[in-house]
C-alpha cells in the first residue's frame, strides 16, 4: 500500500473567472487571477491510499462514502493515471496503476459559508492522486477539470491562471506569479452574509451569462483583458491602490454581467452591499489623507460572503469597524463572531466612528474569518494525521474528520 | 392676468435613459422608450399666471415657496420666453413677456415613493407656460432642459426620446410613436419597496458610470442601440412577448452598468430582486402554457419599487400574488395596501399558488399602486381648479394643493 496525505488551500479572485468556453474539459473565456489563502483558517485535506488488496476505487467525502461515477473526479483520477502510464515508477511496481485507489476528504471549513470548497477540494485530490502515482510537471490543469477555480489552488500567494487557445486544454494552466508576502503582512477578512436567497450555481449561472448577456462580450472582448495586464503591472510595481481600485472593478463587472444575464443571477445582497458602501468610505478617508498605501479592498465570488484584503496595520481597525457597522446577534460572543487570527481591540478614532450608520442591525453577518494570504498544497508526512487507517485502507473514524 | 392650469403624467422608461453627452442643456447617450402613465393615480398639476400687476416671478412646489434661481427652471422660463418672444401673440398685448409669472405645482403623488415626479413636474411646467406664452411646435426640447425624461411626459402612450446629433440639442426631442391604448388593456402595477438605502441621486450615479463603467461603453456604442431597434419592431408588430423581454433585458442592463461603476451604484435591494424573481417564475409558468401573450415585464429607474406592465387579463391575479408573496405590514389594510384601480380578490389556481415562497416576510413592500397607462398633459379649464387664486395671483390655500 502506498499512501499520501496533503492539504490544499482556498484561493479569492482578484480578477474573476466567469464563463467558459468549454464546459466538459473547463476552459475558461478569460485568464483570472487570484491570491491564495492561509491554511491556517481553512483548508481541505485528502488522503489517497492506493493497495493491491483494495477491491474497488472507493471515495470518502466529509465522512459520507460517494459514488466515484462523478464525471468530473473521473476525469481527474483517468487524466493522472493517463500522466503516470507515461513513466516508470521509481521503487514501486508498475502495477500501481492497475491497484486501486481509496480516496478520503475532508474540509475544515463550513460549506455554509458558501465558500469556494470545491476549488480547495480538487486540488487537493489531483495534489494528492500526483504525488501518490508520481506525477511530475503541471497539476493545475488536471485540477481544472475538477473545477475551474481548483486549478489556482495548486500553487500558493499570487496565482494567474492562463486561459490558454489549445482546444485540449494543455495550455490552460496556472502558474504562481508572486510569492504570498510580495504584498507584506496582507491579511483577509471574510464577511460570512446571513443570506436566505436561493441561488444560481456558479456553472448554470456562467452558462447563462455566456448565452444572454451582451456585456458579457465586451467583458470577455476588451474590459477583462486590459484589466489583466494593468493588475500584472500593479503586482509588479507592489502598487497596493492600483491593486485595490482593479480588484473592486473587476468584481463588480462580474456581478454587473450577472445582473445582466436573463433572467439575472443576484449573488449579493443588501448586507454585501453595506460592506462595499462601509469600504468605499473608508477608501475616501484613506485617500483623503494621502494614505492610499492602507486603502482596502473587496471581491465577492457567486455568493453573498464579501473578502476583504486589509494591510495589516489596518486590520485590527477595519475588524473594529465591522463589528460595530454589523454587530453580532446577541446569542453570539465576540470570539464566536470573529473567528481566526485574535486582534485586541482597539478604539476607533472621531472620524472612523462617522462611517457607522447611526441605525445599525445586528445579525446582518454570520460572522467573519480573519486570515491571510498563504502557500500552496502541503504534504503531511506524519502518518498520524492520515485519514486512511493503514492497516484496512479505511477511514479512521466513522466521521472521516481530521 | 393671464392664467392655464394643466396636468402631466409620469413615464416609465422601458428602454432607458442613463447618461448624458451634455450635461447642460442635459443631452443624452442613447434613445429611450417610455410608456406614459395614467393620470388617474399620479399626476403633476401646475397653474401658471402672467399679470401686469406682478412684481416678481415666483414659484410655489407642494405648497411651499421656491427659489426661481434653481437652473433648470431658470433654463426652462428663458427657453419658453425666447420662443415666445419669435411670434405674434393674439389677442395679447406682446407686453405679456414682460410681465411678471407666478407658478404654482404640486404633485399628487408621494415624493417618498421614490418615483420620477421631476419628470412630470416639469413636463407640467414647461406645458404650462407654452400655453401662457402661446408657443407652438416641438415642447419637449424645453422640458428635457428641466428634467431629462421630463420631455417624454410631454405625450401619451409609448414616446420615443431621439438622442439627436447636434450640440445645441434642437434635434433631441421626444415623439408619440403608439397611443395609449397600443397594446389592449395594458395594466401597471407599481411595487414601492421599503428600502431606507442612502441612494445615489440619478445625476450623479448616471455621471459616475460614463466616467468610470467600461461596460457602459458597450451599451451606448452596441447593445442599447440595436435593443432600441428591436424595441420598435415589437411595438410595431404588437409582440407582447417581445416587448416584454426587452424591457427586462434594458433595466437588467442600466443597473448592471450602475453595478460597474465606481464605486459601484446600486438601487435594486433584496426585496427589488424577490419582485423580478418571481415576475421570471411567473413567466415561465406562462411559456411553459404557451400563453406567452400574458407575459410580465418588470423595470427599475434609479430606485428599488419595481414597475410591472401587465396584461388586463392577469392583472387580478398577479396582484393577488403579490399580496401573498409580499403581504402587507399588518397595520396596513388591504385597501391601503393596493392603492388605485379596484380589482375583486381572486382565488388563485395550484400552480400560481406554487410560485409563493414558504416563508413569506411581511412589510417588505409599502404599498402597490395599480394604474394604467394613459395620455399625455391635459388643460383644465374649470377656473375651480386653478392652484392660483384669480383675483390676487397667490397660491389658493396656504397648502397650495388641489
Amino acid at each position: 500500500m502506498k499512501t499520501v496525505t496533503c492539504t490544499a488551500p482556498v484561493n479569492i479572485a482578484v480578477i474573476k473567472y466567469w464563463g467558459k468556453r468549454d464546459e466538459k474539459i473547463i476552459l475558461p473565456l478569460n485568464d483570472s487571477i487570484s491570491f491564495t489563502l492561509s491554511q491556517d483558517e481553512m483548508c481541505a485535506k485528502t488522503t489517497v491510499s492506493v493497495s493491491p488488496a483494495f477491491s474497488d476505487d472507493r471515495f470518502w467525502l466529509n465522512g459520507k462514502e460517494e459514488s466515484l461515477e462523478n464525471p468530473r473526479v473521473q476525469n481527474c483520477l483517468k487524466e493522472i493515471r493517463r500522466r503516470a502510464s507515461k513513466r516508470k515508477f521509481e521503487g514501486y511496481d508498475e502495477d500501481i496503476l492497475n491497484w486501486h485507489v481509496h480516496i478520503c476528504s475532508v474540509n475544515n471549513f463550513p460549506t455554509a459559508a458558501g465558500l469556494a470548497s470545491s476549488a480547495a477540494g480538487y486540488a487537493c485530490l489531483v495534489f494528492a492522486l500526483g504525488q501518490v502515482y508520481g506525477v511530475e510537471g503541471d497539476l493545475s490543469s488536471i485540477a481544472r477539470q475538477g473545477s475551474g477555480s481548483a486549478c489556482r489552488s495548486i500553487f500558493g500567494g499570487l496565482v494567474r491562471w492562463y486561459k490558454g487557445e489549445l482546444e485540449d486544454g494543455t495550455d490552460s494552466i496556472a502558474r504562481s506569479i508572486a510569492p504570498a508576502d510580495h504584498f507584506s503582512d496582507l491579511k483577509v477578512i471574510i464577511c460570512v452574509v446571513n443570506a436566505d436567497r436561493k441561488k444560481t450555481g456558479s456553472t448554470d449561472g456562467m452558462r447563462r451569462t455566456v448565452q444572454t448577456s451582451q456585456l458579457m462580450q465586451h467583458r470577455v472582448k476588451e474590459s477583462v483583458k486590459s484589466r489583466i495586464d494593468s493588475m500584472m503591472e500593479a503586482i509588479q510595481e507592489k502598487n497596493w491602490s492600483s491593486f485595490c481600485d482593479l480588484t473592486i472593478a473587476d468584481s463588480n463587472e462580474m456581478h454587473a454581467v450577472c445582473q445582466d444575464t436573463f433572467p439575472p443571477c443576484v449573488y449579493m445582497t443588501d448586507t454585501s452591499h453595506a460592506v462595499t458602501s462601509l469600504i468605499h468610505q473608508y477608501n475616501e478617508l484613506k485617500i483623503a489623507q494621502g494614505d492610499i498605501n492602507h486603502k482596502v479592498c473587496y471581491t465577492f465570488d457567486a455568493g453573498p460572503n464579501a473578502c476583504l484584503f486589509v494591510p495589516g496595520a489596518v486590520a485590527e481597525e477595519i475588524l473594529a469597524i465591522l463589528l460595530l457597522a454589523f454587530p453580532p446577534d446577541s446569542s453570539e460572543t465576540p470570539d464566536e463572531y470573529v473567528r481566526g487570527i485574535r486582534v485586541k481591540p482597539i478604539t476607533l478614532s472621531k472620524e472612523l466612528m462617522s462611517l457607522i450608520d447611526e441605525d445599525v442591525k445586528s445579525g446582518r453577518l454570520k460572522y467573519l474569518i480573519h486570515t491571510k494570504v498563504g502557500d500552496g498544497p502541503q504534504i503531511i508526512r506524519d502518518a498520524a494525521f492520515s485519514l486512511l487507517d493503514q492497516a484496512t485502507g479505511l477511514p479512521k473514524s466513522a466521521g472521516c474528520i481530521s
